[in-house]
């Protein structure tokens, strides 16, 4: 078994000139004038009726109890519906995406076992495989001939008899790529066909024009990782879920950590947003789309720099920079004098992290156009002279 | 490697009477009439400063981004002055003093480890042990001559070249015991000496009247948990720290979970907390101090009931109703139907569960008559006539 804490080292990004990571962040989240393209987040709520119910929450008290363990039976029915799925599926409430994954990795993977995943990707996911299977598979995808992501053939390829999960990030973290209902079928049709869970984390899907559950075509096989942080801009408030069928459910019940269940306030609030989701998920989605164009614009300045997926199904995407002799993290650092958070490549990729920034745009058009105009010229600035 | 799965099997409890355990507390959680003490939570606040402040938190807006991992430094530091720890020590912040206990047995336990707990106790503490290390040795310590607690003598026949860890819940969830400055000073020896590590769960420590930091005499070898759920009055924030010496912070914080932090509202709750509770501490632990003679009275009427430690250093307490032919699972269902939401005594414990029940009373004085009241009344009800 690799060592969690070999991981943790490897994946450890410079906190961008701050002694710790922690006080760069601290700093980044007090800034009030800081533009936030550093952590997918999303920025374009007015958040009225969210915000209300978590205020009602308070109000009426009730946090000094715990809630019941799995979730309110009202918030477990919202998501599973929110996704579609029928009847035999069923949520657990966590707090946030990110114990989802945990929870996920520790009830389905074996220590003999591998896990696939892909670089770029979200590296929690590797770290978190790395703590339960024997190894991580991470195949590179950045590469137009994959179309930046997974392939069922790549995972064919790749996989032996010891796979027993396939992760899939959909849309991708960091590049914005997903998958085609016929993707999805075939990443299905392997996982019915060898015993191969999926993975699938739809952490961005709502961003998406065009979206497909794993878990509509091989439903006991899926687990489906699901998360308030990104269109429901809710990431401070750490909440998210896992959807599955209820055998499935019942299994990763039996290895939960936090057995006094999810935050009051946050459940309160997440209630609330897919209650009211209809009013502003058209809205929020059409503006981060176009938001892209202006990125675009900029980038096609820049000599040498181009978008790997174009237009990106989520509210991130990459920057390749690699072209132009300026590395990913000076730039990052440079946006950042300017109160610009975008994030250096390295982040995301193990292989790859020297050859683009990542950035989101689920924030305000003015705040995109800000950034635009300072990525040519910080890009100018630095780039080597020969 | 003991399964995580057949400890939570065997750790269960009857959901009195509901289709799942999530929708018996989702019905006690919703019930406005509940006379809630039956998860050692706290309904003393008047939660002006931590209401306001988590209102404020949320009218500012910045729950859509994420918070800097290890916690806001702010709170980091109230939280270890809380305690009155000096240089060295460093506050993580958590979701909960329940992530705390599972971070420190990941960190600290390794799979030819064993740990020690005692039982009674706090059940997922046992189980969070059986997932890192080879196995879990429960002193039973339900007897008048330890003082129903651990006791350095136990420890030392107990314990064998094998055990890294030893658990000492102080104020003891379920019984109320606590240990003395001389106790807690052998037990840091014992640390000290043997290279084991003391876990110590210091989440009713504000309750009691004296309490002792292992912390202070044997720093390189304690984990200090610490919970904002009882005192502070916010078990449904799910909030709590691991406090340390840094050096291990460190070590604990590569195999982090939730490395996108905890929730922003329940530490701006948390800070309003720490700053206020010079204000309103003494009324609480006076308020929940005094309940316990009311109990007393009530079970001192009840022939063949008695209360293990009284008075208790906690919240709770135990009422041991075995020599009555009661069986604390029909007790606990009667009072449920009396709203009055009270644990047999399995939730605690494995080998003398069908003893007692456990009950809270950091809850305002009318309702603790009324359970005293009820307790007399249900227990002549179901008294075995012969
Ligand atoms: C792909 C992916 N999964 C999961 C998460 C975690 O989200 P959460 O905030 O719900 O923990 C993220 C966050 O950036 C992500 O990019
Ligand atoms: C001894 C003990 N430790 C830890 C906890 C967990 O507290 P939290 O709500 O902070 O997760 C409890 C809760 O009842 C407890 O009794």
């Amino acid at each position: 078994m690799i060592s969690p804490k070999k991981y943790a080292k490897a994946a450890k990004v410079s906190p961008n000139g701050f002694k710790t990571t922690n006080e760069f962040f601290n700093y980044v989240f007090k800034d009030e004038e800081m533009i936030w393209m550093g952590q997918n987040t999303n920025h374009l709520h007015d958040h009225s009726e969210i915000a209300e119910a978590m205020i009602d929450c308070i109000n009426e008290g009730n946090y000094c109890k715990y809630p019941p363990p799995e979730g309110f039976p009202e918030l477990k029915e919202l998501v599973v519906r929110d996704l579609g799925l029928g009847d035999g599926f069923e949520a657990l409430i966590t707090a946030g995406g990110t114990e989802s994954l945990y929870l996920c990795m520790n009830d389905i993977l074996e220590p003999e076992d591998n896990a696939i995943t892909c670089d770029p990707g979200y590296l929690i996911i590797d770290n978190f495989a790395s703590r339960f299977a024997c190894s991580v598979i991470s195949i590179p995808i950045y590469s137009r001939e994959c179309g930046y992501k997974l392939t069922p053939e790549l995972v064919l390829e790749n996989m032996d008899r010891n796979t027993h999960m396939v992760s899939l990030i959909d849309p991708l973290n960091p590049l914005g790529s997903s998958y085609t209902k016929d993707e999805i079928k075939a990443f299905a049709d392997i996982a019915n066909d060898h015993d191969i869970y999926l993975l699938h984390d739809i952490t961005y899907r709502d961003f998406a024009m065009d979206h497909h559950l794993a878990a509509d075509y091989a439903p006991e096989k899926t687990v489906t990782v699901y998360s308030f942080s990104k269109i429901y801009g809710m990431a401070g408030l750490r909440i998210g879920a896992i959807v599955a069928t209820s055998d499935l459910i019942e299994s990763i019940k039996s290895i939960v950590i936090n057995d006094l269940g999810t935050n009051v306030i946050s459940q309160a609030g997440a209630i609330a947003a897919l209650r009211s989701k209809n009013r502003w998920v058209d809205r929020i989605r059409n503006t981060t789309f176009r938001n892209q164009k202006i990125i675009k614009d900029a980038v096609d300045e820049v000599d040498g720099a181009f978008i790997p997926v174009y237009p990106s199904s989520g509210n991130m995407m990459a920057i390749d920079i690699h072209k132009t002799g300026v590395d990913p993290l000076d730039l990052a650092d440079y946006l950042l004098k300017r109160k610009i958070f975008v994030r250096q490549g390295a982040y995301t990729s193990r292989a790859f992290g020297d050859r683009y920034i990542r950035l989101s745009f689920s924030i305000p058009r003015e705040q995109v156009e800000i950034f635009a105009e300072n990525f040519v010229d910080v890009m100018e600035f630095l780039r080597p002279s020969n």
